[in-house]
């Protein structure tokens, strides 16, 4: 038996797509192929050959090319599509929810075509419709199309009360549901610091002061830098997600997981706790919630529901 | 005694430095300060935010913040200068010099005032020039001031030897003198693919043009982006000099160093090979060289005294 | 400001001690000197050479000594204490406790000597009192002197419910107070599997097995070894403390600290949660306990305080 | 398509088995099966165990489990063979061989029957003939069926050459060809500092004290621990050996490689550069030699001839 290298396909070259090829490089994930549109095509080779030069520096064994030729994809075994446009000054969320439905169904095709076999992980915004309308147009198993907020939403957290308490972020365990931003769901009773419940340690003000700055983590960047969002840390939490999935870890992590009645749910993405393994979604860990909680939960459901709706109408 | 995570300055916000700043905090060198002028106050904000959340998905123990204030890097214990503007169309190579030699003035007496026993690792542009202007500003030791151009000129050669023989990067190890692009002397003779010396096994049509397309390496890839130029590859690098001599590892590479004599130059920062420990420059290390070499050599310094004369006028 | 790579003693240089030689080695925390008695200086010299030799391998720089001469443990920032005897047939606990205290106290008096500003981690057996007997030969500061049980006995619980699970070892968080092997007091209501308490997902018979495992988690490994004792884990337990401390990581561990009032008692060692940071032990945490847990842990204490009385009586 | 750890087997869990299985694990490079003989099970059931509870604390994930049933190893992708007596006082050196063949015949069926698409590494001694005995035995094609001794050899080398300059093991490279120990065949001039030939920068006396203190480097180290051999140094060895050909990075290391012609060989197993990655030895390279290097890779593999005679008057 022959050991191969994985390749992983990385769609849309922007900042996230190329910190993606970056961080998966640096683990030794497999060769990375960056994807882009032609017009960008020559900056996507530029990223990708500063990246590969990277490589004798810090002494990883990955290649690191870039195309805008979806055939360069053949055979990924995994994808991650970072692909879409932000929301322009005067532009509608259904605006907004069209454009990028449409991007994410061209690059699902290609993908359906060049990687039949490759688990999919989908960070475009809006995120969950974005994740279901991929999973509709690959027509891939529910299992091996999946999206991600809910690490980035954990990661935002877990840096606020790292700060806060001045413990280190490895001790820090945050637990959010449901959607990214203004619908995550965070169930603090769920959080800890070395294992101590997070109420016990910091006074409920601050810590509800730390949720309220979490559901607006994204916002806070995109003020600070006036000009783009954040990607640093939504690249990280990508590729810990494709960790998991490579190297068969079996670690729970939220992922945007299609439904299938858990928590009361039908035919939707939404973010929950999973169970990341080899197969891509091993499972949905479902846990009793509260009241409050679950109509939160809804109240996410509702909102991610509403720009399925506008996906649909176009397919 | 108190164990104390060493400060680490970073000037300059751009991709380079922001990126900088992650690869030093992955490697736990150090908590990082990212500074940039008032006018990019926010956006430095902003990266630096986004890094530190980087920090629970990847698990280093590193803080990270942005300011414009020179008092946030009061007592850093390494300095790494990636400030300076890039050419625009119309501007003279010698308004360039002009430029960042002044904003380099300008970093360095902040960097004397606050970090005065700091090590200082320079990645301006032009970049043998403006080591040069920041070791005659702070008035530090020798040793303690550095300016990086082959580490990154050899990374580029060694990416592409890796790929033109198929053979793993940590292989691979070419050697370069002298200054930063069509000014390098790479020797040849030096360079080997797991000891063997590459002339043996690579035809020498072949390694010129590697050593050609090496030399254009930055030409290249400001080529392809279209807009900017590359920036993983010489934070990679600039971060491999800091944990050279953060760790005090001793390690052999390139730096751009102030010569007192050595391969018979005086008073010039110069591209060639030194030993890299805790005390920064610990060595300049004097290779015999060929007639051609050393007239390549002569040719690279007569380029950065030139350069140096240019910033000299204005001191 | 020159950088200089930390000195790590190691005292004691069986399989223990070597193995905690080698993962502070790959860890870069320093140059480490295993240090064992003059009748063992030439294999203690010999597992030093072979994990120097290691270095090159590993791509780690640290320089790795042996020696059976303290004064090369002059000004070690960190020193680690394997060193002690097991426990023989026919040999009673009081004899066992009596020589390892006689041996404590002459290890201790050459660290007090050669390596006064260090922080000392002990593991020798047993170790909350052996952790009483350096405090109080060194005269050392109580956050300086730190005894190891509870890094080991929540790795091996996280273990076994890693296994039962099938969940990663990154997203297991268990919980121990009080004194190791059968003193064990599990926090089980504060352990976790990616944040959801244990109870609520392995049933509560399977949770106590696990539990009781753990508890007799050493003796479970010397019955298979049939000769010896485990000393991977514990190597790599108190490798994770000393990087928490050089490190400067602020980290919530379970160290065996001295108590001055904390849960109650006075003038003893136990294992409690503490923060662990650049001076050692910066703080304990105080936990509400349940009567039950209050019990266990007074039945713990009292363990210890009979086994702290032997030792005094020789001091 | 899912995603599976690879299965590696140890076989043989002494000193050198057991640290091969912490360091492949460490690498995350697979689930790893420790085997022993029957008489051992127990001691290498408790030591896959201590392995595995070294993993929550050093956040690895993979599964170690020890067994002297060869049906665990099914479908192994890796086989790493460490098993084999060591010279007893009184015993011959034909003795020893032929009990070891014995003991590899016997280890190298069962690899056969259960892991047939495996890839196997020899460390077993006298490994050149060892490694041939394993070939014959599997029938298993040349290129997965590789022994170790170069990588060892190199390592010790280097390790005394970044001794001598104080200069750090990154930068260090050494070369060396034929057999293990005294039949080594250093290549001096293929052996560099940063670079810089060896010969250049250490006089010729010290170098040349190197090379024999490498000749005898297991020696030394046998001499000094008075009980047993080196394990640290040739288990990292043969894991970077796994490494390079599970991760396919095409490695240029020494192997003890089939040899069909190459240097003038026939029907062989030899000390070698070779490129190692998915398909294993994926090519012999052959470097033009001087007539005396000639002369002692002759004599090297004079040597081996002659074991391997024994070897073969009993298959």
């Amino acid at each position: 038996m022959a050991f191969k290298r994985h390749k992983i396909a990385v769609i849309g070259a922007g900042h996230t797509g190329s910190t993606v090829a970056l961080m998966a490089a640096q683990k030794e994930l497999g060769d990375v192929v960056l994807v882009d549109i032609p017009d960008l095509s020559n900056p996507t080779k530029g990223k990708a050959l500063d990246l590969l030069q990277t490589s004798p520096v810090q002494q990883f064994n990955s290649r690191i090319t870039g195309t805008s030729n979806y055939e360069d994809i053949q055979d990924a075994a995994m994808v991650i599509i970072t692909a879409g446009v932000a929301r322009k000054p005067g532009m509608s969320r259904d605006d907004l929810v069209a454009t990028n439905a449409k991007i994410m169904r061209s690059v699902s095709e290609q993908v359906k075509r060049y990687a039949p076999e490759s688990t999919v992980l989908v960070l475009s915004n809006p995120v969950d419709a974005m994740t279901y309308v991929c999973y509709k147009t690959t027509g891939f198993p529910k299992n091996r199309v999946i999206g991600q907020s809910g690490v980035l939403d954990t990661a935002r957290f877990n840096a606020f009360v790292s700060e806060e308490l001045d413990i280190s972020v490895e001790d820090i365990s945050g637990f959010v549901l449901g959607g990214h931003g203004d619908d995550m769901v965070p169930l603090v009773r769920y959080s800890y610091a070395g294992g101590i419940p997070l109420d016990k340690i910091i006074p409920s003000d601050r810590l509800e002061a730390i949720v309220e700055r979490t559901r607006k983590g994204g916002g806070e960047i995109v003020g600070l830098l006036g000009n783009g969002s954040a990607y640093y840390a939504p690249a990280a939490a990508l590729v810990e997600m494709a960790e998991a999935i490579i190297k068969d870890k079996k670690r729970i992590l939220p992922s945007i997981a299609y439904l299938e009645g858990e928590y009361g749910y039908q035919n939707i993405y939404l973010g929950v706790p999973t169970v990341l393994g080899g197969n891509g979604i091993e499972s949905v860990i479902e846990l009793p919630l509260t009241v409050d909680e679950q109509k939160a939960l809804d109240h996410s459901a509702d909102s991610v529901k509403s720009v399925i709706e506008i996906c649909e109408r176009q397919m």
